[in-house]
């Protein structure tokens, strides 16, 4: 079977998950193409080889833009902080190589938007790994939505919530500065709100009221914990929004105690409903209409069967996945675009389509007003 | 619109839901006769008094006998303690009396077979108060079982948990003296899924297997909490059973943190599967296996909707009902059928079935193997 | 023990849960007053005539005039639609009657303002009867944050959601008539959900940026069904808002297939969160972030013990409560007040305080911009 | 670091969660001993290879006893049916192998007794793949028994559902065949509910009464559709069974409709409660007696946090694990065994426990009354 050598730039917590599904993959969904984890490039090479050896990677760079030269490299796979997104992808796409970066795609709008027109050009295979939009139970989902279950669609609600800085001795990690992080629960949870939304519905959100809160505006710096640093991205984002006659709700904190990593949807159609909490990934709970009325209810089901998306290659049914399987089948789908040369999504005309709400977001926040989300395609044509 | 004069003979808890059911049936239910809630009769004519004024009954008597011998009194409703229901119904039906009598029907199975001669031959209506019946929730899956929803029928699993008398401080009251009650929570709580399963399936238990435990045997007296009594009835009661081909289990108990009132129940045949609990009494889970693969699940059906049984003389879909509700319907129910002359059940048969049940229960707890159940017509014919 | 007469105006939905409010309170929740329900009010004396016979009322009167005229009557309870509820109270005030008006209090910031000043000038007790206030899991969450179990308060979110006219061929029924009920979800549930937040966070939201939608502009008349009308007022209503640094955030809607009479709310403070859900109105769930970690959990309270507020009046532990009883502890507590002469809540401050905001959130929803909410004080010194 | 070669013996469903276990164990837990995936042996050449090279083995082999008698390999893995378990397990751990065997240990109790006798003998590690016992919610419902927090075991109950084998047309495939499984429900899902019974509790079960039924008593056979077979083993198994005064109850099923892989477990005590439910692995609910009244509750405790068993090792909070993280928990700590030569739990001593209940369970099914657990002690000493 052919191979291709993937490079991964960045070890962090993504860095892990993307590990694991370079991995993983092959085994649980043999293709046309086989994965070879030749290399991983981190800024400081002992965490790096450290990295390399429990990750599974074969060698260690410590310049990005070295490994982007090689060229034994077919992917690249980035994991870093957002800051650095923009500028790596766009040199990795014009190296001609296939690009995977994770979400968000840019920290601005404009950044976001260079890189699709950087892959564009290209030709390449591009992928902003939104994982959620393979979670089973999301593509089941997807599929009913595709089929019309839901009717006409008129809200989608969301909330992504967790609460691991609750804590105001918690430090001020890179995910509280803005130079790194670019925002705060927006970026991090928000735009994997937006992109489900996007993804679910197969509409785009065209304006936004919005609020950005940071409630605890200084934190002790990592290293030196008697020093504060200010925080300066949000800690909750709260907004509204339409899609055409849609109405979207949307609400992400880190300041939700009891809320670990809680993803929960509703959609409301003319037909029906679904719901979905990631903390139960597994079950996606649809109301439908169109049954007698004495048997209408919440059906619960248990996304594990072998009728449903992905399964087939795991377990039997009642045999659950758990939060790193969706990585497994984005990696394996790519490697099948890459061979095949087909579209692949969520891509990065769908990361720059979150970017562009995110923007309008912060521009809401600051204006106190609706604001338009601004079309993509002005900027990519 | 005709009265008829109802008696109430006993007040204490199940006198209140009695009472409760009395007032409230003809504003929810107006039927044919209108209750008249006449005599109430307790043993203490002070505590009988106050009984009477809280409750809603026009007189007070304190000798059964006096009241049965009323010509004024229609309807006798007897919420006694288990060691008087035989005498009091028996008398009651002698006397011409339409009789509803609290669950079980008696502490013993020939107790009850009397019961339901007396009944018989005087030709009046009568009653178990078995109030789970008429949870709309449980018409509700009675009426799938009567559609066929579920197939031929293969498992029938029930738990009835309470957890009052896990403190050993807890007293020593009549609850817990076999002379009065009978048993523990096997007349208490196990005559409940008992007769649930005979009314859901449509099937009677044919034999047992059964442990009874004793965990706290012995408490202090209500009235003197430093002397101790033995405990002499269960404090939990589990079974296996079978009803022709289908397996029964049942377990319940007293001593089960956390479970107040919690009546489960699953029911699973070729067809589907139904569950139940009645902490939740409002919602009905239903596993169609008809429905197609990918959209199969577990069915929470809120029973609050114009279509479900009750619900209509009620309040609008999504306003759930009480623990209370039921003994409205069986009241209202019970009136129409004096009205009528028509049938009515759970009736004594329903009732002595489940004593029935109770004494292979009791029989096979002491001799440590199966137990056939008496069958009842034997008895009763 | 002292009679007090009470006359209704009104006898729809509102006018059931009233006078069964008003039969049960007595035996369930004996006090100084005992309330007689002396006369009902209607337009068309056959209809109030069948509804005093059901619901329980001694007298019937066509002309609200006269039965505030009369000189017996102790109590008016209004459950007419909303604008007929500021002419009514403030009749009824200045005769000296104690008032009780159903949510939302009025259907304009100044009506409810002048019904405000009426009840203080007459001196007599108000209420406004925002009844989930008084389910027993409301009130216990009031206590939990009054305990400060919270901590600083960051979030309150709101859903309440219900789906009766999802159909387009539903009539266009007097609560989709604006100059009737003043507006559509946003009145109905938006007002309860906007009082909720007041009652259990002790905060009042001070602006609101909102979203009002007709997704179905136009339905057939009830008693025409070939002609169609207008929809004049909201199927659905977004809105953010902030009560001091507090975030909050509501979604009312009557389009949310599934959602039968869903209120859901979340508070999230820095010591834990509370979660509920009307449709399983006997469970509060706490997750206390002052548990060892690893034991911190989702707390699901049965709220049905004796330790839990107006719980020893009714059932012991696990027999659940209904949709009806918590306007019962209104009245019982109403009754209370009046004999006593202190302070009940919701009162008509609390109404025009609901009102304000509702007001704020019409505003925003044509101005596009966040609102400020009107202090009650300036109108009401 | 020093590496271990491993054979695995037999290569289907339970292949793959154990090959997926050795390969992931390094990563996510690096321990003192690496395991090299030598050798897979499977009797048909071809269908091995493929696993081979699907799994990720080296080597294939088509006689099991040509595997034992390399002395290269140090681990086997044994995954075949149980009528081999105990020919291979002797013979690999008289070849001085360190053995791993699929539970129930064996499909008879003298084959466990010898298999025990043989691990023992040899002094080689040994552990009874009971892989639920590493579910993390498992280990801390271990951890919360031996700290007490139930106080006095009362009860303990168990149900594991599924529902693959509903359908009449369902082929006779080998776990249907008692020559090949030992039993059906019973050895497959009733020897995991006993086992979990005994390391939850510390106990184990005395006596038992029990029932065994086969609903669909023949079925077509895999390879020829129009031919019919008996089912020889049970479809689902019912006991009731006592350790020491602590009672328990266990159903399992193949006839549970929506039951996918539902392993549902409760424990009441003295001093609270536990409950699980395996199709949400992740969650541990929990009552505690000695909290303050008005906030016990059934607390939710999402298993995911830093504080829980082997949960630093994965990601963070909230981030569910699936299925087949038990299998890694397990290899990693058996390897440490292997490593340090310490005790790992369950072992054979553990698996035979497990065989003599289920020995008793069929016993009672053919005498229709209680039997006693025969010791182990006995028989191996």
């Amino acid at each position: 079977m052919p191979e291709i050598n993937v490079a991964m730039i960045g070890y962090a917590f993504m860095g892990k998950a993307h590990s694991n599904a370079w991995r993983q993959a092959p085994h649980f969904f043999p293709g046309p193409l086989q994965p070879r984890m030749k290399v991983i490039c981190g800024r400081h090479r002992e965490a790096a080889a450290e990295a390399a050896a429990r990750l599974g990677w074969e060698e260690v760079e410590t310049d990005w833009r070295k490994v982007i030269a090689r060229p034994d490299i077919g992917i690249v796979d980035i994991v870093t902080p957002g800051d650095s997104h923009a500028e790596i992808a766009i040199a990795a796409a014009q190296a001609g190589k296939h690009v995977i970066c994770e979400k968000p795609l840019a920290n601005t709008l404009p950044e976001a938007r260079s890189m699709l027109a950087a892959v564009k050009m290209a030709g390449v295979r591009h992928m902003t790994l939104f994982n959620y939009r393979r979670v089973p139970a999301m593509r089941l989902a997807r599929q009913f939505l595709e089929q019309g279950r839901l009717g006409r669609l008129f809200h989608f609600r969301a909330q992504y919530l967790q609460d691991w800085i609750v804590d105001p001795e918690f430090p001020r990690v890179w995910r509280l500065d803005k130079t790194i992080a670019g925002s705060g629960a927006l970026g991090d949870l928000g735009a994997h709100v937006v992109d489900i939304c996007h993804y679910l519905t197969g509409l785009r959100l065209d304006k936004v009221s919005a609020l950005l809160v940071t409630m605890i505006p200084e934190r002790p710096l990592p290293d030196q914990p008697r020093r504060m640093a200010p925080v300066t991205v949000d800690d909750a984002a709260l907004f509204l929004a339409r899609a055409g006659e849609m109405t979207a709700q949307f609400e992400v904190s880190r300041l939700a105690p009891g809320r670990k990593n809680c993803l929960l949807l509703e959609i409301n159609g003319s037909r029906g409903s679904l719901r979905f909490n990631l903390e139960r990934l597994n079950e996606l709970e649809f109301y439908d209409r169109t049954q007698p009325e004495a048997v209408q209810g919440w059906n619960n089901i248990l996304v594990t069967d072998a009728r449903h998306p992905f399964i087939p290659h795991w377990w039997p049914a009642g045999h659950i996945l758990g939060y790193e399987h969706p990585f497994v089948h984005a990696v394996a789908e790519f490697l099948e675009a890459v061979s095949s040369g087909g579209e692949i999504h969520p891509d990065f005309a769908d990361g720059a389509d979150c970017n562009a709400v995110l923007d309008a977001v912060e521009r809401s926040a600051a204006s106190g007003h609706w604001e338009n989300v601004q079309p993509l395609a002005a900027a990519c044509s």
